[in-house]
């Protein structure tokens, strides 16, 4: 029959991730976001990295730090200009381990950058080595037993797929700090919408 | 002093967004899914057209469609093929009015292709001449009214800069879709991970 | 067989193209060049763009740009901000009329921005409403008649696909204004280094 | 004055550079060559792979070969897949030593795929480690100092910054070498243009 009928795969999966996403603003590490703040705020540049999905999540926060005034680069891209010391770079790897980003996490220190990592998994290479550890808690055995999820048990292995749920609770993360950004730095939605680009 | 205290800013923000994805999974239009489950399984190729961020979604997207062993391109990569008539084009666009996307989009039907959208908009050019039309909820005055909200209220504007919002629920929205193509094709988490790219 | 034995077809090709750029280089026209070196000498900002391959010439030529100490971004790159008045805009387009770049370029004259082009197409849309046309001559009959190339005649289709030689020479092009800006501006190997990425 | 008069240095930089690639072309390891196309012609996937400037001259390669009818993928965009043992990837470093792509070029060959390399320097990591070695003669001395140059001299090394003079030709050879594929697989230019883009 080839789709679904009542679809409730996918409802299912888009409550776990709304319950997860809940789990994980309560279990926030203040004290890493507020240095976390802090780097931003008093970076020349700001350098985003991530590889495959987590390097999107990256692209996505790179840009919304443009939109509020900071200057901001994806490494990689082609523009992109070199690392120097007053600069933060921010990597983001769910395990913390992924090769090429924690190399350059390795040379971002080495230059004397201020390194901050955005992991499910602070014991990590990556996590070791920053200065900063944005941890957000993957998804546990404990926080999996709510009802619906009870309810589906045999299937659950299909739902989080891959680690999604890293990719997806880290870009809410991440839109949620540019939302205090937004306050602190008192940017107006006309002021974002001024360097929102217009070529595209 | 330029940091958070509490961020709650940042909490708040990501208990939003959760109540958010929760409001638009009791909202979906089955229907819609239902045919844009049946148009991806019959395919030939799964092209995913966005910009800006709502770009970024669709690579997130096309890469997991890739796992799960659909032949899938994202417009604009350099190896992405020619499109045919026994294809399917997916546009992600928020307002469906997104210019460079709906000029593509009606390339796309010209070529005899079926044309899906993903918009908070269904009235608009690309709702009106796509094949189906997967609408995602944007926030309403309705569903903003919870306690944690009204608390907030003098700062709601912070919260959702940009239309970030339709950008994370389609995300979410999207790799729930994921979780149903899973359970329809019997993929395996090891299917997915010997597809998984080795080079990054 | 499934290879070559002298591989003419491969050496062939290079002499042609190696003839093709010294016919170029004697057919610029410098008024063009001048204005163009003028409009990047006083711009804020310079954004390059262009599809396909061309599009990709334009990122070599914004991170050269970019090396020599130019504030300059690949429209459609993650952190590229919005274009301004002070701006000049660069779109390459063998033809002149890839349709999403001309779009582009009215947006940019629309706010104000310069807009050059580089073309094989002086008599385009792009063209037509550019401030300064950069016109890199196609192979035409005539300078198609050497010794090597009569010598081939009957596979002469096969040398230059799809405007291979475009791309080819307008990177050829712009690598040697870079060359040009080096002088003018008096950057040393030296300065260009220190911009240079490390990480990658 | 902040522009060129005879813009010398830009004409003169695009006859050295048409100078260099004749003198690349009658330099070429026709052995290597020959097993390179070997190698393509049987592989399953090809994959393409470069950092920087190289990485944009690799996407425009692997754009050629999708038009020809091969599945060619470009190491870190959104769909490309896991590499197999009968997979050739193909690295472009000028210095052959640049530590992502020779670290990527290692799992290759763990894999069990063949590994190509493109580069100026076959005395390196990746020369080492390779199936076949593509070397493309840097400037040397000795095809440094025609008339021209000679003419010139003081300014010479503003004239190929930053090892530009790789970038493009490995192009104009990777160019050619599509000429010879074109030739073996008689594939006429309908067939590129069914194959090319029209969404873009």
């Amino acid at each position: 029959m080839n789709t679904c009928n009542e679809c409730e795969h996918l409802t299912l999966s888009m409550e776990l991730m709304a319950d997860h996403i809940k789990n994980i603003a309560q279990r926030l590490d203040k004290e890493s976001i507020k240095k976390t703040i802090e780097y931003i705020m008093d970076a020349d540049s700001i350098f985003i990295m991530g590889a495959g999905r987590s390097g999107l999540v990256g692209k996505a926060f790179a840009m919304r730090l443009m939109h509020l005034g900071f200057k901001s680069y994806v490494v990689g891209e082609s523009t992109t200009p070199a690392v120097h010391k007053n600069d933060v770079v921010i990597a983001i790897s769910g395990s913390g381990e992924t090769r090429s980003v924690s190399d350059l996490g390795r040379i971002a220190k080495d230059i004397g950058a201020t390194l901050i990592t955005v992991t499910s998994n602070r014991d990590s290479t990556l996590g070791h080595i920053s200065d900063a550890t944005l941890e957000i808690h993957g998804r546990s055995k404990e926080d999996a037993g709510g009802y619906l999820e009870r309810h589906m048990r045999g299937e659950y292995s299909h739902l989080t797929p891959l680690g999604t749920s890293f990719e997806i609770s880290s870009l809410v993360f991440l839109d949620a700090l540019v939302a205090e950004l937004i306050f602190i730095t008192g940017a107006s939605e006309a002021d974002l919408k001024s360097r929102h680009t217009k070529l595209e």
